[in-house]
């Protein structure tokens, strides 16, 4: 301890001894007190050392009960890391990690993950090993035992200076023992399923406690996260700091960042979620089929979600919450920039998730090459929901079965119509471009009515939007007509201050030019001639149509409907932007009593509505 | 004249002759009393025989107007093929078809389908061709002039005595002149694309003319069934002779067969649907955003169905009136057994769809092998509806990433709780299973909780499903149990007159064993104790869960949806039976007066709900 003590003191570090005997860890007020004792140490950056109370120990059998076995400093150390829920034990060694033989023997192998039904008959140990205290095999045991409790183990050499450091780096050096190991050595693809399928039947247990447990679990989450904030914004800068060293944009760094107050705000929506209205087991409709034959459509949650998003380690937090909220499974593939962040934060998450429901309600894939496979249970995952860049929209689109609920492109049209108020069009066009040029919902193309070339207010309006840095781009018409460079493409998404304008005849060249170039994203006309407008909301075959307002309203948080899934341009389930109900389906009770078919002479059909 | 008089009389087919001229076109009365004459005669089974009255005709130079050129006897068959929308026209020649050079020079071939751009360069023709009315040069003229407007016109030899037969019976034989035969040169794809887009435009207009207008179209084509009975039923008559004679099954030749009254009954449901509530435009939320900011979510058509049916030609007309009835444009296709059934009840349908909406809303799908093509079309076809075996339903899934609506498997459970009735739980058990075994929603698998063993109840249960012909399986407790043979997996739908008895320990066992081997489809419990039953409705994560009432209820129908779209077991968008809602989406549209979002400075939200 003198020793350890000194070394410690060179680094401005003091420690603290604890000696103890197994009676101690027979007393339940010892083991709390020790848990708060070690935690108030760690708050003061001391560093506890454990060892047994040789001096007054009088036990000559191995203490044991149900939290496991105190015989030598490795099981002593075992039994610790669980009273102490450790993230992780580090057993050093005097080789470099486990061998299938002792290691000077041939064919003798290093284990890197120790899996105990194939390695536990597979393994001999040398003499020595076998011999006192503190070998091997006692390493060994004491590993699997608390691997299989939880904490994770790595058996390490001591002697090089550097391996603890290394292995928080998660260096492959040592041995791993780890309880989900058996898993890792599956095929990706059953590891894959597992975590799916795990997720779908904690979606039922979740499904099936009461609303008000739900409504408890969220509150959960909301104090785990304001309690643990400390935690979450170490992992943060650490996440933010390796973006600076590789040198990521200034933009995606500022969306890795948790902001100060961004976790009470977080943990703020999370209660108001928790306070809302349940959304499962709403009854849509109730219909007497029959004399005391009920039906009833009910909502419910859609099954297991698979969330794929980039950079924002809040949207992992948005995400779980709306999951819970709707009864539904979770599996988040975050973006590699924000890892730390994420594994923290799922970390928190899922701690307070009752054992009820099950903490593999939300899984987190860690490794990009865990999305393949997943993206083939289409008959275990229910709807994949991409939140980031087009590519990873459409990559996904084109790489999976599954339902996806999302918008690859956004390419907006504002259409001027002849009667419109060219003031208030100039007011929505420059709105729809600036406001915020990167987002979907911003207009990329400008469609003018041919009577209105040549005008002052048609001037105003081109002059307006290179005044505010706007670069044009023109069709073949407006090309010519407005002397302005001529446009690639017209199903081209800038995401930047520039657009496309074009010279159209009338609202139906206009609606024709929309059907043919748009993404059915946002559309909007600016018309004073309600007829005309009339035609436009009409015919426009967009998720969203809007006459006189900027395309940006179309946004789930502006549209009223909450927390916002994502916006969709596809047509089946779900249409523009998505809120809660996006994740929810629906189920048909029928409440009877002996009812049969019969080829129809069983019942006198009724059909009557009943009130909700 | 004379020949053909006795040639026809020898077949008791009395003929006569029509003699006309050029300037008897001029006259609109004629042409309409030529129509009406010529059905007449028809309709009295006479064969009117057409030819130029050589004896007063003084023309010199071709007749020609707006209908057709006439001027030799092949032209003024083309002429009268049009005038009499003839379904087919076909010019006998004294070579078997149509060559690419004079028959007997080297290289020359016989060109099947005739293409006009690539042909009609292509082709020389011999000198005797050239001369006088009536060779090959003056064939080809007519039959593409015919062709273009509408009347497919074959060219074949007029000395093989079967030859009209054979092209009445598809073979390929001689010359085919169509209209879309440009569009069968091109690659399938590029078809099945052209196809699927026509379809989305005519949806677009089908979608944008006033309510009463789709109504108007939904009665002309109940008119128009009507009408055409006669003809529809020697269309089916035909294929039953066929399936007769293909020595198909007896139950498939009963659906295949529209029996008296259908078509009337058909003409009846549609104008039922006629007379429904406009499920287009529906408002389904008003919402004020900010002051003079009101948002509207509104129901729209889905956009492009394909539907893959089996057998029954009257889903056709049911699909059909559902897809006008929901703005939807519809790719069929049929099975080859009700071929020339769908065909003529394709042509009567769209023959009713008016030119502002265009015929192409429907399109029949003949071969097989344009299915793959379409399943690819993702990004135009937006849902696929597969009725029929489940091996249709399981491939089309298989291959295809366009959303599919229905169901693989109805392998339904009815679950005895021990609080169960016995009697009704026979009641139930025997409709479930017996009232229509080959139904998705029949009974496959009966649990029976672990104390109604040697009870009187379950042993009368067993002697009742058996005395109705039911074999039983056993799983493996209930094969040991209750001495009966055992199953060979619980995922297993019979479809017949058999099913799978297990003991469960309880309803959460129950509920376990239904999800871990049922189809989500519909699943049932049997139970006087509320709390149990409770438990099963709320956790029972299929389309259907049912308290005492046979699984034979879930149907569309029986549930007063009306129309049934088919039954999912899918989650997203819609599940178990599905009505018209199933083939609608929704719209967002917002009508401002100029607003701006602004970075959300722009308005002051209120997000207060409005009346609808």
């Amino acid at each position: 301890m003198a020793l350890y003590d000194c070394l410690f003191s060179l680094l401005d570090v003091p420690s603290s001894q604890f000696l103890v005997t197994d009676s101690d860890f027979k007393h339940p007020d010892f083991r709390m007190q020790l848990i708060q004792t070690v935690n108030s140490l760690l708050a003061l950056r001391v560093i506890p050392v454990f060892n047994e109370n040789d001096a007054i120990s009088s036990r000559k059998a191995p203490y044991e009960d149900s939290s496991g076995i105190f015989w030598d400093n490795d099981s002593l150390a075992a039994l610790l890391a669980l009273e102490l829920k450790a993230d992780l034990l580090v057993l050093l060694s005097d080789v470099e990690a486990l061998y299938s033989a002792p290691p000077g023997e041939p064919h003798s192998k290093i284990i890197h993950t120790y899996i105990k039904d194939r390695h536990q008959g597979e393994i001999t140990f040398g003499d020595k090993s076998r011999l006192g205290r503190g070998g091997m095999t006692a390493k060994v045991k004491s590993a699997v035992y608390a691997a299989s409790a939880g904490t994770p183990v790595v058996i390490i050499s001591g002697f090089a200076t550097d391996s603890i450091i290394k292995v928080l780096q998660g260096e492959r050096i040592g041995t791993l023992f780890h309880q989900d190991a058996h898993l890792w050595a599956l095929p990706k693809e059953v590891r894959a399923r597992e975590m799916a399928v795990s997720s779908r039947e904690c979606s039922r247990r979740l499904q099936s406690i009461s609303s008000e447990d739900r409504r408890k679990i969220l509150l959960d989450i909301a104090d785990a996260l304001e309690a643990n904030e400390k935690l979450i914004r170490i992992e943060n800068e650490a996440d933010v700091a390796s973006a600076h060293l590789a040198g990521y944009e200034k933009s995606l760094i500022s969306r890795l960042t948790l902001k100060p107050g961004k976790i009470s705000s977080l943990a703020k929506s999370i209660r108001i979620l928790a306070d809302i209205e349940d959304p499962i087991g709403y009854v849509l409709k109730r219909t007497e089929l029959a004399d005391g034959l009920v039906l009833e459509k009910t909502s419910c949650p859609l099954g297991v979600l698979l969330i794929v998003f980039e950079s924002r380690p809040d949207a992992l937090v948005q995400i779980a919450s709306l999951a819970v909220r709707s009864g539904n499974g979770l599996l988040l593939k975050g973006g590699k920039e924000a890892m730390r962040s994420n594994a923290i934060l799922h970390k928190v998450i899922t701690g307070a998730i009752p054992d009820t429901v099950g903490e593999k309600l939300i899984g987190l894939v860690t490794s990009r090459d865990e999305i393949p496979d997943l993206l083939k249970l289409d008959d275990v995952i229910d709807l994949v929901i991409p939140r980031g860049s087009n590519k990873l929209v459409t990559q996904i689109k084109e790489s999976t079965k599954i339902p996806v609920l999302g918008h690859a492109d956004g390419i907006c049209h504002v259409y001027i119509d002849k009667s419109a108020d060219m003031d208030m069009a100039k007011r929505i066009v420059l709105d729809a471009k600036i406001d915020y040029p990167a987002a979907c919902n911003a207009m990329e193309t400008i469609l003018i009515h041919k009577d209105l070339l040549k005008t002052k207010g048609l001037n105003d309006l081109i002059v307006q939007l290179r005044g505010q840095g706007v670069t044009l781009y023109g069709g073949p018409r407006a090309s010519i007509e407005l002397d302005i460079p001529q446009a690639h493409s017209f199903h081209h998404e800038y995401n930047s201050m520039a657009c496309t304008i074009e010279i159209v005849d009338d609202v139906h060249a206009a609606i024709d030019h929309i059907h043919r170039h748009g993404s059915a994203h946002t559309d909007c006309i600016v018309a004073k001639d309600l007829d005309v407008a009339g035609i436009f909301l009409r015919q426009v075959d967009s998720a969203a149509a809007f006459h006189n307002a900027s395309t940006r309203f179309c946004d789930g948080a502006r549209f009223g409907l909450g927390a916002e899934v994502g916006i969709s341009t596809g047509r089946i389930h779900a249409r523009g932007p998505v809120g809660v109900e996006g994740l929810l389906t629906t189920r048909w009770i029928l409440r009877g009593s002996g009812q049969v078919v019969d080829g129809d002479k069983g019942v006198i059909y009724t059909h009557k509505n009943l009130p909700l």
